[in-house]
């Protein structure tokens, strides 16, 4: 895959396809509110602006990119619907797109899924194939299942379609938000990172890009540093949705625009999640709170800046918080 | 206290008032955003516009009224810095204002008040006086701090400021809301209720005003139909923030202006709150889900309409939430 990634240049959308992708999708996602807090202002000494894609449609950016993706389908291809293999929030997009568009999606998931994503997956009317929880089995089945039913892959992060609907949320936050200084988003595959990065260099060449991860799944910081595709520690986070390695494509994209990736620990992941709940009152996911660890553990510095930060999604689940004992 | 009312109109802000607390409090509170839910809206059956209060400073509206009432205080008076007796989000609101002012801020509490609130006052370095848990030791205990520090009452709701800080909230909403049909406001003590309702109907006759509140607290439903200030029935709810009795003067103004008032049971609020979060991914406390838990069990029909909602506050312990078990 690195090798690849040397000899060819993956296909990026640029800021044009990030534009198309913004009058595609504005049917079906919401234009976010940018949220801010005096009190993590005041933590962090910084001017922060949070895109609250909590609040997107599904419960998290990932509808942008889902839409794009299968909006972009001809008429012949969307004909055999949509077919992905993330459990998590694409999985949830994917079917809530398909469902705008009229057309069956299928999910590969995991026998032993979490009833919680399942449901996610299931409210929009996609069909669950279950399979084995090995890669091997994931791939056969999402194969055999594009075979039988001739529906589309769309991957989660690794599609010029995908990351050009994810970049539409940094559009928003750079007109809703004049004179930012930096814009941070969490990074797993990259499809936010890269769609974040191509969308602000294009339009505001001196503005910073920042990525932040689980330094438990600090594979994007060292690849960005190696310039391939370093593989996951073997190590858990909460941030589960960050637990993804890049593609050459996504890994092209943040190397090209990206300035940093800070890193964040488990303990401060939970701390950062509580403070937004507390201070912002809004509800966030993992995933969501590892910029402002970043910040706040200061892997990351915009001391002094105008910040914007995407909260990614807000999907938890409610009966079990990671803070209670 | 209801003969009172019969014979003598106590003073209430009239749209004049209610616009002045709007530009003397503008430098200290938040613009909170209007936020909506198609799913929300699909649920009720009329399109609901949420005016998150969860979101102001200090966590609940309530930092309006306080807001208004200290600075609107002459230096003299302010001097001796303010007082009041509540130990929920106005004591909170008081304290903040008060800090605002730069003036001292003193709060009596039973001894028996929960930590969480304790923290919540003292945060904005306010005083607190703890008495015995009654409502003998806490009158006089806040009548003998005001003869020794020379503090100014600030009543949580029967107070003209108070309730036209308040009302700022429904200017806000109608500003940024063109065409609502109904304005609905949870009730307690009814300062915000009361605000709102002037607010609505000086500004927009034909447009309605309703309130809402736990069955399991309907003092305001009954006061409201027998033009007396009822008492609680001996019962606790959840939305304790909502267990007070009105005072004359809001009774006054609710029965002047106000077209329904709906009850919700425990279970309802409960459901109410939680699909707040999960659908709208934001944390708002049991009171302000009372408005949504009336129209969800029918004691208040909207059906059709354009109606906005004051989410009153999001101060909740996130360390044990009502549906966990």
């Amino acid at each position: 895959m690195a090798e690849a990634a040397a000899t060819e240049a993956p296909e990026l959308p640029d800021l044009d396809a990030i534009r198309s992708a913004q009058s595609r999708i504005a049917p079906h996602v919401h234009r976010t509110p940018v949220l801010r807090s005096q009190s993590l202002d005041d933590e962090v000494g910084a001017e922060l602006f949070f895109k609250a894609e909590n609040m997107q449609r599904t419960g998290a950016f990932k509808a942008r990119g889902a839409s794009n993706a299968v909006f972009s389908l001809s008429d012949d291809q969307a004909r055999g619907g949509v077919v992905t293999h993330s459990s998590g929030n694409h999985g949830a997009a994917l079917a809530y797109a398909a469902r705008r568009r009229g057309i069956p999606a299928f999910v590969v998931m995991p026998e032993n899924a979490a009833r919680v994503k399942q449901e996610n997956v299931r409210r929009f009317g996609a069909t669950i194939r279950f399979c084995a929880p090995t890669l091997e089995a994931r791939e056969s089945t999402r194969i055999a299942l594009q075979r039988e039913t001739g529906a589309t892959l769309v991957h989660p992060f690794d599609d010029p379609h995908v990351i050009a609907g994810q970049g539409t949320a940094a559009l928003e936050l750079l007109d809703d938000t004049p004179g930012l200084d930096v814009v941070i988003a969490p990074v797993g595959g990259g499809g936010l990172l890269s769609g974040t990065s191509i969308a602000v260099k294009s339009r505001a060449p001196a503005m910073r890009v920042m990525g932040a991860e689980p330094a438990n799944a600090d594979d994007a910081a060292r690849s960005f540093l190696s310039g391939r595709v370093e593989s996951l520690p073997p190590k858990s986070t909460i941030a589960d949705g960050l637990r993804t390695t890049l593609s050459p494509r996504t890994l092209g994209a943040i190397r090209a625009h990206v300035h940093a990736i800070g890193t964040a620990s488990e303990a401060g992941i939970v701390r950062a999640m509580l403070m937004t709940w507390e201070r912002m009152k809004i509800v966030v996911e993992p995933s969501a709170a590892v910029p402002l660890a970043a910040l706040l553990e200061g892997t990351l510095d915009v001391r002094g800046m105008r910040v914007g930060i995407i909260l990614s999604g807000g999907n938890v689940d409610l009966d079990r918080l990671p803070w209670q004992s």
